[in-house]
């Protein structure tokens, strides 16, 4: 590829401070920028970069104030990090797009399959299964009977979907997730044996839901569990059954939510979070990494941390005494010594 | 499906309250119910939902006592949940069943399937493998050299059993669970890099074991990494090397036990617990989600939370004093004031 | 197998304490050794088994000093588990190998593979993809479009590597991994809408490599997600985007690292441990298990424990104190009252 500063700023909309012929072939990190690459400066964090950076441009926000000189072209937008969205995107559609039927697969006889799909080789689409159009099944992916899919939907290699689950249009599902397992759900006898409770529920999908890798979800015993549309999970979550997800709520890596809970909308969660079960997060919920969530938060957009979780200001003013905690408790022996002499 | 109070009743010897001719048709969640439509009631935290519900009929513990007026018919049965688990395995077993080899699937001529068996399209199953009557391998399942598999056991698409473990009967294991993976072992050289330790072992998952999605079970350095009879793994746990996990013991799911650790009889542990290597748990241990387990616990039925665990009554008392720390700082730095005056 | 003391203290060049006619025709446990088996004592916390082992030979470090008499017939070498590794090893290589290609299974046509590779049967090869030489790729493994593989390297049944990540010689990947899965990167519009970042990067690992089973690596947005050389991960790991993980690094189980985080070499980390996203790690960094590591650590060789983390010995010390809170709070009631008085 081959760009000019000017046109890309054309395409985003932005202003070229700087040399608008500036050529760009590739794109690079501002910190390991390269020339003829293009990058961008989103993250305060990352500022001081931009005056040493060998990036030929960068994007940046409009609200970005230069404390130096500084050597690439930059590129104003309202929001650095959209505008290089939409530009990776462009990117990404410029690339070849599998398409086909590749063989070996296996597709029911009864299964329906919508226009420009993509099915790869080994990959498993059983009875009554309905694919909708430009959807991307990747190889060893495995679709179960009575299975539907929207389109525009890409499922990712070894991905598994069980029978009678529902996935919407425009989701991304990456490779080994799993849709559709068994609940976790066993009834004790008075042996301490576990019998199985048999899981006859399903997983729905919403429109223009992201699946991480390796991330499971499972079926309701009865009824549902439910995704909602926007909601976007990361890679090795547990999401447990009869649990609903409120539209557009993030959620990031290795967070567990146990059976029958449900989230609003807009929520934040972050990574390797503890969700207890049958419980209830109001809209726009956010909690901190490593957070356990005991208790429902009917509070909307309170923000948790700690495990279990308190408020997230009133764990940190915690924790700020309890590293203290050993003075403390020395001045507190002192003061015990004091009081009896 | 269409069944009457009566009828249920009579499968479940329970004892119609209402409308014995009332006909269901469905099952559905007690706050989800609808018309024709059978649900339960057996956790008390869901007991509000029974007076406002449209479910037709609802399975209730002998126990409960309504408050007020119930609209639907109930069914008094000693124990709501196992009466439902009942209805619930007669329905999944009233659905079709797979069996026989689809094509194309790999099974090497030494391979020995018994009577009944399922074996899905793309599913391996390698040398000298033995397979019991009723298995069912799900697509893509992957049965690696001289592995052994009990009568009615259940691999789902995607799992992978590594060469030379032994699975018992009746075993349930589901999609993209990993069987005799390499235990991590490595001897470090005094140049700080490691040496792989090869893993010669393997894992033997006895009868009537469910492991969830996702879920690893490392094979042995040496010896067996044992699931002994009855156990239920729920997703993504993570099980290293040569640990054992003793009868009927239930973890919740992202729970990780490192190396040779053994834990007794009916233990129940909870999500996100860690469990460090080396240790033992007495039977009938008992851990809340997210508890860090560092040491031995010689006492059979001990409860325990935090990270590092304490006994969970402790934990709480400590944990209550640990929100209140800013407050009993503060009135030690007022007392130390007035001490100092 | 059949060998003597003798002819195995040879080949580790140790030295026999007993019987160098004693015979081993297995390998055992120490607490589980059984007559003819081999066993080792590396672990002091398993020192007292020696004298009640009924293994035939016993591999110990040479400064073992016994309290008691020992039954079986020692060999002394310098590091006993690295002499058990090498024993290992070289049973693990006496095994029949895998090797050849399977039916059925898919190579590109523009694919290229090396010497004595073995491809499992419905492994999947896309375009461009170049494999070295003694490569095992095994069943069910998706090796996406232009991704290279260096010689020696073993990549077990259902991996999934996405298109045009990089993976070094001599490395091991665990079934059911993911390598090369989208970053987890979302735009967030006004109406609390994410877009999708498309991410168009890719992974790389060096060479001597080891990926745990169901661990996922991300690719980066823009350039690499870094492994370095020799480096060891467990399984169920969260690799985030545009992270980089320094040489000889070892990650236990669960652990999870946040986006363009930076670990440095010889970093030894606990299983379920969290890092946050956009700091670094000095060489050396050790963790603690359920660690939750929020900042940059500039000191290398820093031990580090608690969630936020606190150096090892800071956290024990306030954690003692933890404990005792209540009492701490009832003492200081009591001065209280007193002062009042």
């Amino acid at each position: 590829m081959k760009f000019t500063a000017g046109q890309i700023a054309e395409l985003l909309n932005g202003k070229v401070e700087g040399n608008e012929e500036a050529i760009v072939r590739n794109v690079s990190k501002i910190e390991e920028g390269k020339p003829e690459t293009l990058t961008f400066l989103a993250n305060s964090k990352y500022n001081h970069y931009i005056y040493t950076t060998k990036a030929e441009v960068v994007i940046v926000n409009d609200s970005f104030v230069a404390e130096k000189e500084i050597n690439s072209t930059l590129i104003r937008v309202p929001n650095a990090y959209e505008a290089l969205a939409q530009l990776l995107e462009m990117y990404e559609q410029s690339q070849p797009q599998k398409t086909g039927i590749e063989q070996p697969s296996f597709v029911s006889d009864s299964a329906s399959l919508g226009d420009f799909v993509y099915v790869g080789a080994f990959a498993y689409i059983g009875d009554n299964v309905t694919i909708g159009d430009n959807v991307k099944i990747y190889p060893q992916a495995y679709i179960g009977d009575n299975v539907k899919i929207g389109d525009n939907t890409t499922v990712y290699s070894g991905v598994k979907v069980y029978k009678n689950c529902a996935i919407g249009a425009s989701c991304t599902i990456h490779a080994g997730a799993v849709i559709g397992s068994d609940g976790f759900g066993f009834a004790p006898n008075t042996n301490n044996e576990y019998k199985k409770v048999a899981q006859i529920g399903n997983v729905i999908l919403h429109d223009h839901v992201e699946i991480g890798a390796n991330t499971t979800v499972d079926r309701a015993t009865m009824g549902s569990t439910v995704i909602e549309k926007g909601v976007k999970l990361d890679n090795l979550i547990q999401i447990a059954h009869n649990v609903e997800v409120g539209e557009n709520t993030v959620i990031a890596a290795q967070t567990g939510i146990a059976g029958s809970t449900k989230l609003g909308k807009d929520c934040m969660i972050g990574g390797q979070v503890g969700i207890a079960g049958h419980i209830n997060l109001a809209n726009g919920t956010k909690a901190g990494a490593q957070t356990g969530i005991s208790k429902t938060i009917k509070k909307e957009d309170t923000v948790l941390f700690g495990s279990p979780h308190l408020e997230i200001g009133d764990f940190h003013r915690s924790y700020v005494v309890f590293r203290r905690l050993p003075q403390l408790k020395a001045q507190l022996d002192e003061l015990i010594k004091k009081s009896k002499a």
